[in-house]
């Protein structure tokens, strides 16, 4: 996997953070940090999951695009409104990059398959939800049309493909399955069945 | 420790989970996700911290065990109310169960007897904590009846008894243990004494 | 890094904990629990991703520490209130040591320097982040003054000053440096400048 779909993935999704950041005032300071947990927050549960070393740990470079995708967005948003939906297509970007670099990344670790494609789900969506918690919100994953499904169906089509294509086939269905059940849930607000259950005496 | 001691708390846990995403609203995918979240959250947290392989990493039973009972929860809620009280009756096994397989496994680490009952309490309780903290709730663990205690009361009899009994006494004292605090905390409102300090400029 | 210093930390940031379950009202369990989360919560993220044995795992003198300041926090609140601003003291003094004693630890692991300077911040923030997090608050560290910056700048210039001067020296400047911006910025109220995005459609 080249290492440029994971810095892209870390970009998109700092610039998804910082926007976050922006819409809840937050300082220079927590605009970075948004970027950053979202950027890399992911693939840091990812590989602390897997047992591998930390991807951001010894490479000082992945931390840096997540906070230039940070300063740069809260830089353009001096000149330029981020136009509508903005973020979450940009999210959607980094969604369906990391499930796959996630799945690829657990299935060289010898995950098997199954767990390869929750690993994927994981890569995608925890560094969003950690960032969600941290703004005191119930994160997106929980709330917003079809998400995790497109990651999860990401990560399981590259995971499926994997052993019956050559590279890059795998990867590059995988992240335009994601990314199309994602942007598709997104403009036709697609979303699950879902499970309501009443019962007064317990939260 | 046998398996299905282990398979048996990540059941109940995600029973009660798929109850909780159901009081959220949740649909199919968030059932499955806060089913999995709280079945293995906590041993996941033990794993981490423990440096162990992450248990459900390598064995996708686990997933599906916790999935199994999301599903078959969501799928029950179609014909039958749960009755009252029941997801904290559900949650009270899965506490006491994970409890003792938590400390069990930390002792078989090397931990100190103290910290492996620390491990026993985070092992049943971390999974409903990240749970309720994504629900955007504090955690159960911090409010309700007399809960963390019991965990820790039913690690911390098992890892006392462990050297000097043979199995399975140990295990069975201690689960019975935890479980039997739990549900008299939960059938008679039993608390802790409360600590409150008044200040009004601080947060 | 003399162990007394990490104790310190630890101790510091229990009884911060402990001030903070008060204020939430939580019985002793949860004054205990929030002390040893606040204690030792950064430090242990900091070893996860650094992949180092978790630190108080090994050593229950570390929990028993964080357990200790809570609980004399507890006992002491019965008969004195604690003065005005007293919390975010004593964090303070928490937060410029666990900065550098992180940012060192992360040195001693190969970490590139920028990394180990993250690392600081990691070690000094993350505890208290949880702890609000689990009372249902935006952490204080994306809220209150100059806060994160201060970790950052002391373990900053620990990291800078650690290979030109002997020790001690580039310990006590790097906490001198923390502790002087953290209790400047909390006196002065001063803050970075903040970051407002509107956009009506997007949360």
């Amino acid at each position: 996997m080249p290492a440029y779909l994971d810095l892209g993935a870390v970009a998109f999704c700092g610039i998804a953070g910082a926007i976050a950041a922006g819409r809840k005032g937050l300082d220079l300071f927590g605009v970075l940090a948004f970027a950053c947990i979202t950027g890399v927050g992911g693939g840091t549960m990812r590989d602390l999951l897997l047992g591998a070393p930390v991807f951001w740990i010894e490479d000082p470079v992945v931390l840096g695009t997540a906070a230039a995708g940070g300063l740069a967005t809260f830089i353009a948003a001096h000149w330029i409104e981020p136009p509508r939906r903005s973020m979450r297509i940009i999210d959607a970007f980094g969604l369906a990059l990391f499930a796959v670099v996630g799945a690829d990344k657990a299935l060289g670790f010898g995950a098997h398959p199954a767990v390869a494609a929750i690993m994927g789900l994981v890569t995608g969506t925890v560094g969003g939800a950690i960032r969600d918690v941290l703004s005191g919100q119930i994160p997106a994953i929980f709330r917003r049309e079809i998400y995790a499904t497109a990651a999860l169906a990401g990560a399981g089509t590259f995971v499926a493909l994997h052993p019956h294509l050559d590279r890059p086939l795998p990867t590059l269905i995988g992240i335009g399955t994601g990314l199309a059940i994602r942007l598709l849930a997104l403009f036709f607000s697609l979303n699950l069945p879902r499970f309501t259950l009443h019962g007064g005496d317990e939260d």
